[in-house]
């Protein structure tokens, strides 16, 4: 038994990478002797094409073009296809008309179609011409469809067989392979007409007598999509039935393609990922080490948002200044109010998108999840809000305004309470994406009111 | 054909349960009455475990007990382990010793291991008593680890091998088997000692001929994990490896389980969730209809960090009450300094910890992304400060405050950034997850900052 064997795998992976960019840091800001660049080059040969790709990612730009210079030629496409957009980009930018077209050749069609949107256009016809005609209308079949449709994501590498035939039969079938596609977990079953009738998992073609039919031994697939099928939805089912793979058929049943299980692992991924990145307002994944202008441009229209929001505010403050001057307190404890409606809030919002992703929640919930949100929104009002108005009684003491900022923290937490599930109930109405935006517009709604509520209560018993 | 089979399996589920919530609605705030209880049953009965789960999660916790006592009782087991933690609570609640028992006892090892820390504990030792010595040390073992670790998911259900023997000697040992163990894609090739040799893929065994010997045609795993290993490095590894399922091994090389794509993909999503949940202060999940008690303690240890941030920012305010008293303008510009800075620096943090939790971003990385991030600063620190600053000078006719506002924007923006890159960093540095956290301490640092900054040049050149 080697050690390495007895290593686990996570484990290995990391030593590997440290190795290469200790080696990259020896030679900082300098070009690679060719004795290093050999070790590398030995190094890279053996990683799989997955970690060479997470590699190119974890390096600043002139590392990263230095590396992927040295990988074998053979293998760019699968790397591309593995490297986020941002990081691809990157990577085609270094390289000629004659490497894009080496890397895209030993592609299928399901994958060429991912690359394509990254490739110059000028090169698409040169690229089309090079393809037969049944992967030409695969490719074209897979950019028919938007990015979050199935039909973008399936392939078309599958066993199919009739049911007409004999266990025995198939598995001799089987035999004349010399690789069943990656992630093959069941055979498809169609009839003359390319109709899918059933689907033979391949274990079941493993614990059956050969002597059975296939009509005998399969299941009638009862998990089986559309291409116009919503990607993130079809992941669901995965998640929720435990799929390994799973077919497509066009409106009339037949069968078009297959979905692997691996293609919906990185739809949940992404998902997720662009429900963090739209939060934040960054408009895509970004390249941790691209350039400042880029990076301002990715996140330009989120500040200008914010910008015009806290000026809003700002003008809603504008309508005390008589208050303020005659109280300065009011300047000193206002933040406090917005700031409070405004966690509050976006904890109501997280809570309420996220059952409403998991499709948890309808709008008949309307209802019962605003009296639920605002008792909870007047409890936190009631001891939140009179504990700082006891802080504030005795730090100006003026018990008067105690009694205002525990008023409006309570109402500005209950129109936090009320926003935080009216916006995204409202924003799944109207069809957009409750992740997006609501935030911005949460925060709008208890800076502005969360002013004008303390301040305005203030202009009315305190000055 | 019928038209059910082309019909799309997500469209399908969705039909489903809107059949059921209606039949709830229509008898909404009484009993069903025994027809409907019986078209319901009838319904529930020809659901997948996990679509019942998704159906007890979607309902208020009066409709979600009338639903689960109309569930056989040989299927309560499987639908404890889909559904939600916050929501299983609630179902066991409802059900007494008896039925628990018997919810639990069709139950694998490593699903008892998952349940049991929901079981009330008095249960324990009869349940224990219940299952045979290897059960026991299974369920023992799986609940030795913590939750992250993968020996608390890994699954002891799997097809082990010889590598002296024929494939064909292979094929009719599998034919014993009524059912492989599910998502099984290989098989787990051992020596007498139980030491894992290889892994003979099930379609290896198919395309290559019977006469051959499993040692011939197996492949050493190179994709082994430790039960000790991170769970979430692991799913990593599963994404980026496309597997399927994985052997786990003890420190000297014996197969002790195996680990399957399904728990992986659980993973994934849970730690995108739980982050989501974090940043917003969510301590844990929350059952969309769980009581407002429930959803106070969930959420109060954040709103009261918050509350102490926002009186300190106020308490910085506070400094500066002589200078706002004569010029109150800067109360109604303040938010705006500190507001921008915090939505910039959480988009610093946002892509930061992004790279990170892909570990592609180490520390050596840390005055590079300086360099980026306070670039981006000034940018817009010069152009949108400088935009407001206009605005301000017009608004108040006052040159002077223009330039005092476009200085402090800028500062409290390249505080922003020396803070985003800097917080995340030092978390990891100190160990912890940078995900939860980092946004609290960030906006206190531009709330107060930006206060301090802004407040403190106007008093400079001013008044």
């Amino acid at each position: 038994m080697s050690e390495v064997q007895t290593r686990s795998s996570t484990h290995r992976l990391h030593d590997q990478l440290d190795a290469i960019v200790d080696l990259l840091h020896q030679h900082d800001d300098e070009p690679l002797p060719a004795s290093a660049q050999e070790t590398l080059r030995r190094q890279l040969d053996a990683l799989h094409p997955a970690d060479i790709a997470f590699i190119l990612e974890s390096l600043p730009l002139d590392d990263r073009i230095a590396v992927w210079q040295l990988v074998k030629a053979e293998r760019d496409g699968d790397i591309l296809l593995e490297v986020s957009d941002a990081v691809r980009e990157s990577l085609i930018a270094d390289m000629d008309r004659h490497e894009i077209l080496a890397a895209v050749e030993p592609l299928d069609a399901d994958e060429l179609a991912d690359l394509v949107e990254d490739l110059p256009t000028a090169m698409l016809p040169e690229l089309m011409a090079s393809l037969d005609s049944q992967q030409r209308e695969q490719v074209q079949s897979a950019m028919s469809y938007e990015d979050d449709k199935l039909g973008a994501l399936m392939d078309f590498e599958m066993v199919t067989i009739r049911e007409d035939v004999s266990l025995e039969v198939v598995l001799r079938y089987l035999r004349r392979f010399d690789e069943l596609p990656a992630q093959t977990d069941k055979l498809f079953v169609i009839n003359h007409d390319n109709l899918l009738t059933g689907v033979l998992p391949l274990h079941w073609l493993l614990v059956n007598s050969p002597d059975k039919m296939v009509s005998e031994v399969m299941a009638p697939d009862v998990n089986t999509f559309h291409p116009t099928d919503d990607a993130y939805e079809v992941a669901q089912a995965f998640e929720r039935y435990d799929l390994v793979t799973a077919p497509v058929v066009d409106s009339r049943g037949h069968l078009i393609g297959r979905i692997t299980i691996d293609a919906m692992v990185d739809v949940i991924r992404e998902e997720s990922e662009s429900e963090m990145l739209g939060r934040a307002g960054l408009r895509e994944e970004e390249d941790i080490f691209a350039s400042i202008w880029a990076s301002v441009r990715n996140r330009w229209a989120w500040l200008a948002i914010n910008l015009v929001t806290a000026f809003i505010a700002s003008r809603v403050i504008g309508l005390f200044e008589g208050a303020i001057e005659k109280l300065v307190a009011l300047a000193t404890l206002m933040p406090i109010v917005a700031g409070i409606g405004g966690n509050s809030g976006n904890q109501t919002i997280t809570m309420i998108v996220r059952a409403m992703a998991l499709d948890q929640v309808n709008a008949n919930a309307i209802r019962r999840l605003w009296r639920k949100e605002l008792g909870v929104a007047l409890f936190n009002g009631v001891v939140w809000g009179g504990v700082i108005g006891i802080v504030a009684a005795l730090l100006y003491d003026s018990p008067t305004l105690g009694v205002v900022m525990t008023a409006a923290m309570t109402l500005n937490l209950l129109l936090a309470a009320f926003m935080g599930v009216g916006i995204p109930m409202f924003m799944i109405r109207m069809g957009r994406d409750p992740a997006l935006g609501s935030s911005v517009f949460l925060t709008f709604m208890t800076d502005s009111g969360g002013f004008f509520i303390f301040l305005g209560l203030a202009s009315i018993f305190l000055v």
